[in-house]
């Protein structure tokens, strides 16, 4: 069964207009090329491991940055187009390609560990594809104590939205009333997510933390769960008509004080092929307003039975029950958040803390 | 095998995302609105068939117009939703939906024949999906003689085009040539049409005219093969990268001489779900330059196997050989045709046909 799985997962990587897509996201080839090039102080004469390499365009960023060998492992047949266009960048004394799989890969005698591991193992919503799986067994099997990976931190990100798309626009279609349409539409379309470019007007709340990753430690069963349930503030009047989760991966970055490079899935970031990820809800929850509270779980859950897939379940709740555990302090507008807030301050000036 | 394939067909509608598709497109939809409810005086009191009536959409239009009895037929499932949204349009007095394929659908007993039969049955490329079949079909056995098409008229064009998509964007993607990988890319791409939105400043010729369906005499077996083989002209400097290929519908107009509606799918145009469709050529053919005759043929085939399926068959041709026969006259730049345009046009004037 995994066997089998991996075999797709792999072959669907021999289409190559799957690489056509990657190739023209612009905003992350440049990620990676400013996160890689401009750090030539972390590269230079460095042994660095590409796992997953595709067309090898990482690998040839490294090679440029003045990496003095790069392990290129690609499970696919791309790992044969891959060589040539190293080649034709000039790079195949540098860069060797392994057309394997990460975890039947071994270092050539000569190489104890590597440098360096460079990755772009994203997929929708972040943990889709489950390949950052491949990145941590590499990271622990092949990578030197105190070595970088690239990227090294990626977040999670969610806010609750609105979709015009999905419930504003279908009342008058060239004069024809389609709610009953929508009704359904949007009945079959809670039952998944969807990989939309959302606007960042359609955001009602702060970009909140779902999960922050330390990819120098994380383990791979922490990848299985993530759970996030707590109430949140509308920071303005909207619908709650989903919720849309995005990812930012951040880069290491050198000494000589280099900007630090950030690959961000935003909605008002420059657009990826990665878009956004949205559970649009069945119906209209209902409008909040600036300092109202929000709350709802969600469950981000590896699929036991496919490695690589992810449900994603998301609850709403009541915020105003009793239920619901609102945090300390919290901004929201309730009676009860307010006093315990001003509760709280008084406090906090009483013991001195914030003057001392 | 028939059955099996109808069957996937009408499942396939089932997916209320391809409505959404289809209800997004403005193009399509405000072309439909316009043809039918600003040509009240053909609809007012008319009996009307829908065929394929999908959501009821045009159902709708033709009783907005003022038709006294709407028969919507639809096969898939979706019949069922749109009653729903019939009602919701108050019309569920004027039309009626018929769960069945049109092959299958009898006119109640009180209805002879139809004044005018409505349908949307355009794939990409035209043709694809095979429904126009099914409109002939309805039209000899339901539609009155004299009765109208909506739409009426079909076009099938062409125009060899630029792919900077394909061929120039490769050279450099952030800083590293993916020329063999571009190659391969083309390779893949040129063994199946693309449905993509290409730009008007691509096309490279005029608007070549492959195919003009008059939809109230022409018969089933003529959208078998359709043949294209003619020395066409460059118009403008640009390399032959692929053949672009779109289509425009027309729909009849009352006496009360409303403007006549084209939906076009021209690259000009409002953009459509439809897009056009490319035959992307795996190498660069030449570049060519203003008045360079352009000479290719171009088969657009049915499948036997699966009657809604075409193939797309384009091979080009080496208009400066002698076994290619240009037009008479032809205005291309070879010294034969300037020399035959000229002892052609000396011949009219001295019949004096031009200034009788």
């Amino acid at each position: 069964m995994e066997v089998d799985t991996n075999d797709e997962y792999f072959t669907s990587y021999e289409n190559l207009e799957i690489h056509e897509i990657m190739l023209t996201d612009t905003a992350r080839n440049e990620a990676y090329r400013k996160a890689i090039t401009t750090n030539s102080s972390l590269f230079n004469g460095k042994v660095v491991l590409d796992v997953g390499s595709g067309t090898g365009i990482l690998s040839i960023f490294a090679a440029q940055a003045g990496a003095s060998q790069v392990f290129a492992v690609e499970a696919s047949n791309l790992a044969k187009l891959s060589q040539e266009i190293i080649k034709e960048n000039n790079f195949e004394n540098v860069i060797k390609v392994f057309n394997c799989r990460i975890e039947d890969f071994q270092l050539p005698e000569s190489v104890d560990k590597v440098d360096i591991i460079i990755s772009e193992w994203m997929g929708f919503y972040l943990l889709h594809e489950g390949m950052l799986d491949s990145v941590l067994l590499a990271r622990d099997r092949f990578l030197k104590p105190g070595g970088l990976l690239f990227p090294d931190r990626a977040i999670l990100y969610c806010s609750p939205c609105n979709l015009p798309t999905h419930f504003d626009n279908w009342d008058n279609v060239s004069g024809v009333k389609m709610s009953k349409y929508a009704e359904c539409l949007r009945k079959q379309k809670s039952s998944k997510p969807e990989i939309i470019n959302i606007d960042k007007d359609c955001l009602i709340a702060d970009d909140i933390v779902i999960a922050f990753l330390d990819l120098s430690d994380i383990s791979t069963t922490e990848l299985n769960r993530i759970d996030f349930n707590e109430v949140i503030i509308a920071r303005k009047s909207g619908k709650f008509q989903g919720l849309c989760i995005w990812f930012d991966v951040l880069f290491p970055c050198g000494d000589d004080n280099e900007e630090e490079v950030i690959l961000s899935t935003h909605p008002q970031a420059q657009s990826t092929h990665w878009k956004q990820t949205i559970i649009p809800l069945p119906s209209n929850i209902e409008t909040f307003e600036p300092l109202d509270p929000i709350a709802f779980k969600l469950i981000v859950q590896r699929n036991p039975e496919n490695s690589r897939h992810y449900h994603l379940l998301l609850e709403i709740l009541d915020a105003m029950s009793d239920d619901v555990q609102h945090p300390l302090p919290c901004e929201c507008h309730m009676t009860k958040c307010i006093l315990t807030k001003a509760h709280l301050a008084n406090m906090t000036d009483s013991n001195g803390f914030e003057n001392a």
